[in-house]
């Protein structure tokens, strides 16, 4: 099998083709971009930082069921957050996807390229390609 | 062995059970989570930039030796300060603690969760298994 | 040969000895530090993000040359930009670098050590070294 691996179809963002693959094996790793609230595979800002979360992480496992991995392979997650005032809303609703053994994660606030995404996080997956799945 | 650990205990942030691990081995390479100035184990933000980094080394130090690693394995860094102005005090102490063949590295200017945090750095260390340490 | 191996030479920043390593080789995985716009080998931020861009990609490429990768083994970016507005401007220019299979990616919008940088960005490359390359 290739050690390198694209995951993930053509990014766009409205009209603009974003150069970015949505996650890419290299060995036994995984490199999942960042994530934000997305549907109809396209960003969507509406919601509060509860409903941004959910979109990102349903997106993203999407992504990672087309990389054969889940969310208890992810070992390490870059969160990004646009107010301070969401972080304990974030992690109550990011911690329902990890309920154990949780990923390594820095969080720091930041801007995004839209005015009014209030999240987004990229992650790191291992899954060896040798391990056997039941 | 497993391929897979999960390093450090519970993290708590005040009354809140933060939703990650201080670090997490994934095969050869050990991601360490975003680390603030700490003092019995809680974060501690009373001091200067030299101050907070030392109290985030000397608690880095510690997750590092229950992965059973050391500064020296350190590959790669992602520094977050607070203030610009920090950077010349931020890199002296930094330097301290990697004399030699210093890690990669960013460095960009972000907020944190608290507002008076001033520097937050994640690491990740490699460190295969297999090798045998005298 | 060693599992570990310091690339590109000394770092400085006008006066100042910056404690990073341009890349690190941990394995099969090759951490390059963040890259601004270079001439001369120090920080040159005259121009606009197309510029920066290219004068950062081409630092870069001469540190993976160093590495003995290419940017097609780049396999994640982690992106900072100072202005969201530069967001299309950065993309297009981004994109000659990587005309297929881009690496996974975030995009963020932060500060920087020196208020006329626009953009900074750090890479993973995957590398493994039984890969015979012709």
């Amino acid at each position: 099998m290739p050690d390198k691996e694209i995951i993930g179809g053509r990014v766009t963002w409205g009209d603009m083709v974003v150069p970015l693959s949505w996650a890419v094996r290299a060995g036994d790793t995984i490199y999942v971009s960042g994530m934000v609230a997305m549907k109809d595979n396209q960003p969507c800002f509406d919601g509060d930082i509860a409903v941004q979360t959910r979109l990102a992480m349903t997106f993203m496992r999407g992504i990672l069921e087309e990389a054969e991995c889940t969310f208890q392979d992810i070992v390490k997650v870059s969160v990004f957050l646009k107010n301070r005032s969401d972080f304990a809303g974030f992690n109550s609703t990011y911690a329902e996807y990890f309920p154990d053994e949780p990923p390594a994660r820095f969080t720091i606030c930041t801007g995004f390229m839209h005015e009014d995404c209030l999240i987004e996080f990229d992650a790191t997956a291992y899954s060896p390609r040798t391990s056997v799945k039941t």
